[in-house]
């Protein structure tokens, strides 16, 4: 076998793509594990893009009509148990606060004391603190709706995490919203897992399928959960975002009664969403490659990174002249409303070095400027999504530079749409379905999405069990054909998506 | 008695600050008390003001070369125990997490199960973890300085809780930064109280002392705490932001250590500061009047509220039009760089009802507009600073409306701060001191600050418990003069700042 070109990451994706994934966010320094199991450091890298993605999303659930506010980390136990399928999907995994204070232990170090009348529960998500909450806002319809938002840490017990896929804490936007009808709350639903949509192909260029979960898929007590589904490079499912219609479980559960109209006492009608870090993870496996980190320029902290070439300081002060006044022209440019996020790197580092330092962490334009390029009034100019670098006359590379930011961001949702087409197959019996996610190509990313019509849920959750497939969505679009379940050859009103899954 | 002028807050200031306190929070719907123990809910104007506060703060850290990033929420107990200080200071307080499940209860319902091995608290603050991890990134004095901000949610178990003051669970920001030489460290510290200081009185209006802390009133670790000061209006002391030069305590408890140039490994030089939603009482206690909050036009939410006035739908258009139009004129100015932010209150409600719904939440101005102001091209304009309102020429209101919320600004700090100077006094005697803490004015309102040269300070604990007076700061500036102890006759190199204080 020749020996492959040597890359940024180790291993390849090919090789193992678990392992660089792990590498890729080590060498961009997004996060590292921290002292406390499962809880990650996010880094100043990670938390700059993180920072991006929740300015940009804050926008739109602002231009939604939606209000920032914040409710406690504590929950008491007692208000978990009231919706029962709630309290049923998330008591195997919560931190519990029992104590609340420390003592001098006998045997030596410190231990638990003050325990407390009620143990409370660190928020996993927070539906029964904040309807707590409403069910004291709202008595008349003139109260309702009520549009509100939170950006949290949460904290869900993970046995096995994963950085920015499954952490035992994360952060995340949680929305909150009460109406009057259940037509309002459905509305609702669906307007944010648009808004969630339109972000993941707009600014993380991740294409993504809206469908609605089958019911043993649901969050624990909605009536509907409708997400988005993104393919990530190893063909997996990636669930990017979730929008649930709770109709009135949880108002009946906590008492968010209304006034109406006609002044009938009402349950409202209430829905949840949520997007979390786990878009980071996201971001990550859509675009990455073996040199690394690939950031979509629309959300990227920095968009160019001019690096200034010299050789000694006779050289030095005139090229980072020129590295300013580059610079400057530059971040009076704007790339789709926003100013450009310019940056110039001169600490003192071998040139190489610095390249690959800036290439691993995703920057979407290098720029070297030296000398040779101060006299012919160039730059020379490395993107991240193609491998040669090339030179180009200052001022047109000044005048360009939004036109071919645009057209990096709309190659990276090109691509990522790309391999989900190409990975996508209608399938219709069984045996072609364990074909599919059995089968191991060159690279061994097995299967992809299967689009298949299929029955009920019941009768072929063994076989999913067996092949560890999960039905993702049933898409909401382009899915009105009827047909016979895959696997029963029972008459089938849906398609719906089935892949592995993070 | 003459009856008191009815006033929107009942009661005033001079009736009951406390509960004015309360009620200002309450009628301004900024936030109001959770069902869990000493938690807030931060509700949609209060947490606006908070983002806003936030986003200044935020750019100022930048602005000084500091970066976001995250750290855990939970620290393994024994991390607590290394610095002595430091678990001595927060033991007493903490919320300790010791399962991560819930089972059902034979007895009925749910009791925590799957006890941890090690029990973690939830932070305090986050010097432990957070260096635990500088540990692992500090090699080389090339790593050095080390610029981190962290905003989250911390939580402290205070048994006497009050809203924005003191709750169990707090937001704030931590910076957390490590160096490569003592000097380097302090210049560090000053720095970061001399930004808290700026952000307090350019954009809160809010006159404050910076001093450092004498050591009982050190942050537990601590080698020197700077804090500012700001007097509230029953003239007690507000601690509002701190800044703390740590030396080596906690590089030494956590092993962070550098090679120096010469090739010699040392410990480094840490530093951490602070402020928190503890700010919004501040603001709170230092504009608020008996009609509600008042808001320095930097920092509202809104900085203008157009209400539209008209009779009846044939109107209505025309108004809203006019409103509309209006909204838009003075969204295109600015006001100190930021875009005046301006809001439109059309929704059915008595005139009166409305205004005073603004005058209660502190938006600086309103502005009223009917047909008659159509017909001459005129607005009608509330100022929150002042009783009166008046008419004036549209586009000449429009032209000035920077200039006006530059003199609001302006005149909440200099009513502040006439309101420290009047209540300032230089004290050389203990029966002097004694009656200044003692003696009660017509509005109940004890004291104010004591500006008084003091030899140690555990020689007047006693007298200080007695009075419930502390020691707020020795100022940094202005305070060369020697003297004698104002209590104990001693030669005193210093003055310091005594109040009583929340």
């Amino acid at each position: 076998m020749p020996k492959a070109p040597k890359t940024a990451i180790q291993p390849t994706r090919a090789e193992d793509y678990p392992e660089w994934y792990q590498q890729v966010i080590r060498s961009a320094d997004l996060a590292e594990s921290s002292p406390v199991r499962g809880c990650m450091v996010i880094k100043p890298w990670g938390y700059r893009l993180w920072e991006n993605m929740q300015r940009a999303l804050d926008d739109m659930f602002k231009a939604t009509g939606h209000q920032n506010a914040y409710f406690p980390l504590f929950i008491p136990m007692s208000f978990l148990e009231k919706e029962a399928e709630h309290v049923e999907g998330f008591a195997k995994e919560c931190a519990v606060v029992t104590h609340h204070r420390l003592e001098p232990d006998p045997e030596g170090g410190l231990r638990p004391a003050g325990a407390l009348e009620e143990p409370l529960i660190v928020r996993p998500t927070s539906e029964t603190i904040i309807g707590a909450t409403y069910a004291k806002w709202v008595q008349s319809h003139r109260d309702l709706p009520i549009l509100i938002n939170q950006w949290a840490n949460v904290v869900r017990w993970e046995m096995r995490t994963r950085m920015f896929l499954r952490t035992a804490e994360f952060l995340w936007q949680e929305g909150h919203t009460v109406h009057a009808t259940s037509d309002e709350a459905i509305a609702e639903t669906e307007q944010m897992i648009n808004v969630y949509a339109d972000f993941a192909q707009n600014w993380m260029a991740m294409p993504v399928i809206i469908g609605s979960k089958t019911p043993a898929e649901r969050f624990p007590g909605a009536i509907e959960t409708l997400s988005i589904e993104a393919m990530m490079q190893d063909r997996k499912a990636l669930q990017a975002g979730t929008s649930h219609f709770l109709g009135q479980n949880f108002s009946k559960a906590q008492d968010i009664m209304f006034q109406a109209e006609n002044g009938e006492r009402q349950y409202a009608w209430t829905t949840s969403w949520g997007v979390s870090t786990r878009l980071v993870g996201a971001l990550i496996m859509s675009h990455s490659d073996d040199d690394g980190l690939v950031l979509p320029p629309r959300l990227s902290p920095d968009q160019i990174v001019i690096l200034p070439i010299y050789r000694d300081d006779s050289q030095r002060a005139d090229v980072l002249n020129y590295a300013e006044s580059l610079k400057g022209a530059l971040s009076s440019k704007s790339f789709l409303e926003s100013p450009l996020r310019v940056a110039i790197d001169d600490r003192d580092m071998r040139g190489g070095e610095k390249k690959w330092h800036h290439v691993k962490r995703g920057v979407p334009i290098r720029i070297e400027v030296g000398p040779k390029d101060m006299e012919k009034d160039s730059v020379f100019v490395g993107r991240r999504d193609q491998s040669k670098s090339f030179g180009m006359n200052r001022d047109e590379f000044v005048a360009q530079v939004p036109a071919i930011l645009g057209e990096m961001q709309q190659n990276l949702f090109d691509r990522a749409l790309k391999l989900r087409m190409d990975n996508t197959h209608d399938i219709n019996n069984e045996s072609e379905f364990r074909d599919f996610f059995t089968a191991t190509n060159e690279n061994e990313f097995h299967g992809g999405f299967a689009n298949c019509h299929f029955a009920d849920e019941q009768s072929i959750e063994p076989l999913l069990k067996e092949l560890k497939v999960t039905i993702r969505c049933v898409p909401i679009v382009d899915n009105d054909e009827a047909g016979t379940c895959f696997s029963t050859g029972k008459p089938a009103e849906k398609k719906a998506i089935f892949a592995k899954a993070y």
